[in-house]
């Protein structure tokens, strides 16, 4: 209950190693070890086709819960230890996803600058050999993704991977060839996520709702990649966890959650699922988090969880 | 920066002894001890008349920053530990405070129930000789007060103090002669908040901003009180929040904040202060602690800390 990541340094000096990479203790590493996806999943068990991967809910915020000071505005919000830790939960998972609202404000760069092997044996990857894959859901393919977009030139660098674009039916006629070539040129693509609501008859309710999850998850699995970091923005975010909520969809395995300890006041990207609605028809209880710790890391603190079901 | 505050057990039942009182070890009490007023405040230095009494501001929040599910929807949102520790913290001041809003959505005790003394020293207050002084901020004297209220039967029992009822001059006028007896006759009395607005002329204003809390703690101070504890709720805490924000006036001395690992979802009563902007006319920059610690307690974690200025 109250075991404790030891801080690294303070300013970062071991933190940030002089080419830039980034180093996560191994003591500290295997304090977050009972939360993250097993190191070689076993091909028997939930790795086998068609499963849905193991999914950690993983993002950092202020004490007020917010993301950013406001989209598209770069908030460092907690400290070099809290980036060196989400690079090294990054090692651990084949693949990474965002929303793209976070890949038109930030241009994130998606990739894992961790340093060393952490030494906690197989599956782990350390820097250039294994990178997870990068996903963004773009469902009506309006990210502008081009030669100078950050996670393209790290892939360009075998820095990163290619990114895999999750766009509908409708999205994918509207890629462009030059656009679907210069993403296929660095290992990335763009990905059909079939809908189960189409064929339901449900299509108008997909428009208005984004992606449904369990068509997410489905295709990340057709797609050969066993685990999945969930990263943001908020909008991705509040809608896994108001289907939390419902109840019914048991999608997040695992919750890691940084909080520094700011206020950024009103006007931010809000973790803050509006109110679900259980299966009963009733106002569903909040989701609460069960097997709970506390690490303090640096000036942040780290909650490591799984959702009470 | 890793200090945590040995949890007691996890249902509580060396946290509540049989007779309701509730049980803080002392262990638990030195971790938070540089983050309270000195046990034995030097009548020669802040105490002396005029000056500001010692400024904790205490609260318990979700993950998403919520008080409460909603204005007078009693959340209990934090575990037993935590309860124990909000009475400790009780122990230590010589008053605490809430929002007209909390008085009349909650009914609060605002009585301290910890059991035993601490050993910590001179000055600590035990169960019932030394109850902290119950301050309601009530401008307008809106707050329908009687014999029923929690805070006046707990008087009554001599379990805690008569509140302290703080009223502008224009309140004051509305308070009959019925309620007034009635509070004075549990040790209590409505207090008149002299504004310094008013000198400067400035009175339009602070019709709209409840006190100005310089002349809240002037007023805390001039009843020989000379520490107070800020429990809540979400209007006073984000009003003393943009204020600190803005910058100037340095009012909090202490940061103590329990925060739930659930999200309480849209609609709660949230802390989260409206952006100031800094005397320089710029948007200020976010409130943010400094010399953090952060105590896992229970399934919660603590946040101690000052305001970085
Ligand atoms: N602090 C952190 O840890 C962190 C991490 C990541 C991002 N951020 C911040 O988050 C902000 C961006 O958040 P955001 O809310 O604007 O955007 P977002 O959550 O990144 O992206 C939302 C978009 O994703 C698409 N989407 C597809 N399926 C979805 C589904 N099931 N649920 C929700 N969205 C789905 C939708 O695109 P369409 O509208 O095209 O349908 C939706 O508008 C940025 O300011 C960024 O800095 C912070
Ligand atoms: N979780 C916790 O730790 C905790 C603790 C306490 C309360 N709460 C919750 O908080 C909620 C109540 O919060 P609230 O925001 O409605 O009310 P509040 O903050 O308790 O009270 C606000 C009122 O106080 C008066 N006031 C006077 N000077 C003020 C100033 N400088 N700044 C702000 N207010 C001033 C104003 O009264 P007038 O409008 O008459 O001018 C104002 O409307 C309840 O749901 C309660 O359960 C939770």
């Amino acid at each position: 209950m109250t075991s404790t990541v030891p801080p690294t340094d303070h300013q970062g000096s071991t933190t940030t190693a002089s080419d830039g990479l980034l180093h996560f203790p191994p003591s500290s590493a295997l304090a977050l070890e009972p939360h993250l996806p097993p190191p070689t999943l076993n091909p028997n068990s939930s790795s086998k086709p068609g499963s849905k991967p193991f999914v950690t809910l993983t993002f950092a915020t202020s004490l007020d819960s917010s993301l950013s000071l406001a989209p598209g505005v770069r908030t460092t919000l907690s400290g070099p230890q809290s980036k060196a830790m989400t690079h090294y939960l990054r090692s651990r998972h084949s693949a990474i996803l965002v929303g793209v609202g976070t890949a038109v404000a930030d241009d994130p760069g998606l990739n894992c600058k961790i340093l060393s092997p952490s030494g906690l044996g197989k599956g782990v990857r350390e820097q250039h050999p294994n990178q997870p894959r990068p996903i963004v859901l773009d469902p009506s393919a309006r990210w502008k993704v081009n030669e100078r977009s950050k996670v393209v030139q790290l892939a360009r660098l075998k820095q990163g991977l290619g990114p895999y674009i999750f766009v509908t039916r409708e999205g994918m006629e509207k890629v462009t060839a030059e656009r679907r070539k210069m993403v296929e040129s660095v290992g990335g693509k763009f990905v059909c996520v079939e809908s189960s609501l189409d064929s339901k008859g449900e299509a108008e309710e997909r428009k208005t709702t984004g992606f449904v999850w369990e068509d997410v998850l489905r295709t990340i699995r057709e797609e050969g990649l066993d685990s999945v970091m969930i990263e943001g923005g908020g909008s991705v975010i509040n809608s896994l966890l108001t289907l939390e909520q419902a109840g019914g969809q048991e999608l997040v395995d695992s919750v890691i959650v940084t909080i520094a300890p700011t206020w950024l006041g009103a006007g931010g990207v809000l973790v803050c699922p509006p109110r679900a609605i259980g299966k009963d028809g009733q106002p569903a209880p909040p989701v609460r988090l069960r097997d709970v710790s506390w690490h303090p890391l640096g000036e942040d603190v780290v909650l490591c969880g799984k959702i009470l079901r």
